[in-house]
């Protein structure tokens, strides 16, 4: 097959999309599909456009011999602000509620449309942002932590309750349950973090903040930087919060007659308005 | 922004990589970019033709007022040689032996470049099979089960080793460890699997089998049917295992003096050669 620019515009795209924040060569391009510097520059181009037209990311194209293409999803405020509607009305489904406060949200981080989409969403927050690594705690927060790894193509780590053979030698720290007020144990493998990373924290769901406060804590015990927090939803908490500056995509709130009404969390207002994105 | 059939097939193919296993009609993308169904079919053939020729991936069409596009990933037997060779490579490493006869892959198995790979990969098997749901145990079977799960665009569910306040009723089964021969109990939550639904089971590592075994057994429990069983190691097992036609990528052998080998699972035999693909 003679790979015309039509075929350089799919594989591109294809390409991109599966190596976010990263830079890639003309060179890799060029060579990949025998075709002049100038012509990548060209194609780049009209990739760059489409995305930006479709509010799905930014490509910044890097000039001259040695430059390349950097792709990272950013999520216009309108799609975000659909994600978040939609998310809305999924959620306030009293039929969620769990004892506790807790709300059931295991389908939802198990379905790939709702993955794929929130991933990129949060994303977003981190597009100008140096992160090395996404830290979560098993065993819901996993799929979220994922999803975002995917989107800003960083590894992550996953903190355990308890030791696992399979681990090796592990750092653990003690932390408080915010809500049951118990002491637990959380650990990581030692070998996961390095000095100096900075982290991203998920999870999926926030109450009092002890399971964040332990991630905090382990990760001074790395020598390690925090850079942000993340949850899928926060619930109701009586009293003071362990951390603050989580950003959520939903709040929810039991009534006590066993209903649940759901909002959004401070996601936009925090990603959109503070940092001046359009 | 005049949409033109750049943009579109940039667009196009951001959206059928987006949305895998999934019948897109002509209309959605006509109505999306203003254009002539006639129009569109011709961006579609490019798509195809340019997704065969690199090995990534399938799109039929369907002709007719009526008619859409399938995409689904697909590695060619050349690409999925050489991500296993590569995984070979990267498992060989003695300092990933752990006591027991286990191996360290929480790392790899949190890479997205990995799991991307990884996931087209074992898509690849279950190209012409209907799946509705992907089922795991947790935890490190998670990242894998959820990348397959993404590409196949089919929920994943997670069985848990214990009770969990936070996935509302259960069905639980109990099972034997096959390599520790101790009694244990999984659960999973019960709205999470439709009587009927076929299974493909994913986990990380394979030994004796039993965590395999006690999933086969939830999904008798829940009327549910296997389709599939695939992990991304098989260590070696003194005996017989409880379960048989289980599909690995890797098999990987601790010698005696704490030596590590790695070679090639029955992935390639068994999808490449039984199946026909070319």
């Amino acid at each position: 097959m003679k790979i015309r620019r039509s075929n350089r515009l799919v594989d591109i795209t294809r390409y991109l999309l599966e190596h976010p924040h990263k830079l890639v060569s003309l060179k890799h391009f060029s060579e990949n599909y025998g075709a002049a510097k100038s012509s990548i520059s060209e194609d780049l181009s009209i990739v760059k456009k489409t995305m930006a037209e479709f509010g799905i990311g930014k490509v910044d194209t890097v000039p001259g011999a040695s430059g390349g293409a950097f792709f990272a999803p950013r999520y216009s405020k309108a799609n975000a602000e659909r994600v978040i509607a939609d998310l809305v009305e999924l959620i306030a489904d009293p039929s969620r509620l769990l004892p506790g406060g807790y709300v059931y949200l295991s389908d939802l981080l198990g379905r790939p449309e709702i993955l794929r989409e929130v991933g990129q969403l949060i994303a977003t927050q981190y597009i100008d942002t140096d992160v090395d690594v996404i830290m979560t705690v098993e065993t819901k927060g996993i799929p979220l932590a994922q999803s975002v790894a995917m989107y800003l193509n960083k590894p992550f780590v996953i903190v355990r309750n308890s030791s696992h053979i399979t681990e090796g030698s592990t750092v653990s720290v003690n932390y408080v349950s915010g809500s049951s007020k118990r002491i637990k144990k959380m650990e990581l493998s030692r070998r996961t973090l390095k000095q100096g990373a900075n982290v991203v924290i998920i999870d999926d769901f926030l109450k009092g903040g002890g399971t964040m406060k332990g991630m905090q804590s382990l990760i001074k015990e790395f020598d390690a930087h925090l850079v942000g927090m993340n949850v899928f939803a926060e619930g109701q908490f009586d009293g003071e919060r362990l951390v603050s500056g989580v950003t959520s995509l939903l709040k929810v709130t039991a009534g006590p007659d066993d209903s649940l009404t759901a909002q959004a969390g401070n996601f936009l207002t925090q990603v959109f308005t503070e940092e001046g994105n359009e």
